[in-house]
């Protein structure tokens, strides 16, 4: 299986230089100064997460002819409006199939990016978008098993390398896109820096896969359980292979750690961030003991939350 | 009068290089299209704002001899924090005096950087400085009636003007040294950019002194009354200069806009800012019609707030 390279990865820096945002580092005063402490605060790209690396390299690498007829995605979370989001700066249509229980306040953010938005029935997105896809032309723009999406995201670790030589990177695993680019990024840049995967405990099929060498599945209503509903997904064939080439280690962590870090990186790091964005924070700051030592970064990966979750962890 | 220039600026801004944060522009799709808003997010400072640039600008520009006997400053906020931060940076001394009825909270904060706290009752703590500088030598850094500190602030807005063309910068006013090295680094390299500060109606001394082309002084009490409890100084002659020299205008902001500004902030943003560092915000959404039309930089200055305001304002 062809793993991205870093070649790939530099091309998607290019391209999306002026769109994504060129986060910077954030040192953390308040954070152990034998294990110092650096954020890489991805929920402050304009749709409040990474997603938008690889969504908008993505339809950048589409021949000209295929993306004038648009781009398709089905999510309801971070992906839809960085699909929704990439589109619009490229002036071309987005449909995005999202499932018919998704709340409104979503749906709005979309829409507000100018994307359309179809309604699916449970079970029928595939469908739904294959549909647009045969009536329209459009390109599917998939959440991360693609090689160009894993490119994009591992702009993320490109631009760490680029700005420090750590010891230790703790990135968030869910299908795998981030972590997947992040860790070929930095183990091209800087093979002496680790790369860590962090899931949450219940969503921990990717812990379990690692520990078997294989894909482990589990399911959807296991993995709901956790109020990271960015972690929520699996990896694929393609991210997995990834994971085994670059990934050097991985670990999970509880709700209650996610949601203490979710509050520290609010008081301490003026940073907002959804619960699947602090966990990487999270096994910071509660796992100490099982990660390496030296100078770490966290990727804080998002930060959309509704109201009453931001009122909950927040207030 | 001497006015900070462009060169003096650019010297502030390599000196502090790899300790302030090189903040980037944040584009906020939630905006007016019509008046594209853009965020300087100084609120992710190491110490949670801007003044980190000026403090160690100051201490930068010192003869060695003089630092290395190190520095005194006079603050309960974010200024105390900055100094104590800078020095650190530096390896040398900082002593802070506060006042006796500083909340732990931030006494706490301040020692977490290395300082020597001393308390000083009502009134005494220009004497109490001056007992230190005479002591130890220290050298007293001011929160903002000095070139070095002007200077280090006005890399805020040297980085602005790198970064966007704007035809608006909104920056929060109270003793002015942000806004004085920030137009002052914008008018030498974008003179079309219109620079205007905002300040708190209930803190509005520099409307009215602007107004009058002359230095009005309101009192502790009745600056006291806004919630921006970082925007309750006033400018000295040296800033008040600046302001008249770069500034095109200046509008207030109430105590609710204020506060929308916060949760606005930390819904749509995913910023942490303190009500002080949110009053350019707050500008830009509710006071559109006084201001000149598009491209916008809203300065958010700041995000240290104690638990029971962020309780308030975020929950």
């Amino acid at each position: 299986m062809n793993l991205v390279t870093a070649d790939d990865i530099d091309a998607a820096a290019r391209r999306i230089a002026g769109v994504a945002v060129r986060t910077p580092l954030l040192p953390c005063p308040w954070a152990d100064p034998d294990r110092p402490l650096w954020l890489k605060p991805e929920n402050l790209q304009p749709i409040g997460a990474f997603k938008v690396r690889g969504a908008y390299n993505a339809i950048a690498a589409l021949p000209d002819d295929l993306r004038e007829r648009g781009v398709v995605a089905y999510s309801s979370g971070n992906h839809a409006q960085a699909v929704a989001y990439a589109a619009k700066a490229f002036g071309v249509r987005a449909w995005i199939v999202v499932p018919e229980d998704t709340p409104t306040v979503k749906v709005e953010a979309t829409r507000s990016h100018g994307a359309e938005v179809l309604l699916s029935k449970v079970g029928e997105r595939e469908k739904l978008a294959a549909e647009v896809q045969e009536r329209t032309g459009a390109s599917l723009i998939p959440p991360f098993d693609h090689p160009d999406v894993i490119a994009g995201q591992g702009t993320v670790g490109l631009e760490i390398a680029a700005d420090l030589r750590a010891d230790l990177v703790l990135v968030p695993v869910s299908g795998g896109g981030l972590i997947s680019g992040t860790a070929a990024a930095i183990k091209a840049a800087s093979p002496g820096t680790q790369v860590w995967a962090v899931e949450p405990e219940l969503a921990g099929d990717t812990a379990e896969s690692l520990a078997a060498g294989e894909l482990r599945r589990w399911s959807v209503a296991d993995r709901n359980r956790t109020i990271a509903d960015g972690l929520r997904s699996q990896p694929s064939e393609l991210t997995f292979a990834h994971l085994r080439a670059f990934v050097d280690g991985i670990v999970t962590v509880s709700e209650d750690e996610i949601r203490d870090a979710v509050r520290t990186l609010a008081r301490r790091a003026r940073l907002v961030a959804e619960p699947s964005g602090a966990v990487a924070t999270a096994a910071y700051l509660h796992h100490a003991a099982e990660l390496p030592a030296g100078v770490t970064v966290a990727v804080v990966s998002g930060g959309n939350m509704d109201d009453a979750l931001a009122k909950d962890l927040l207030g």
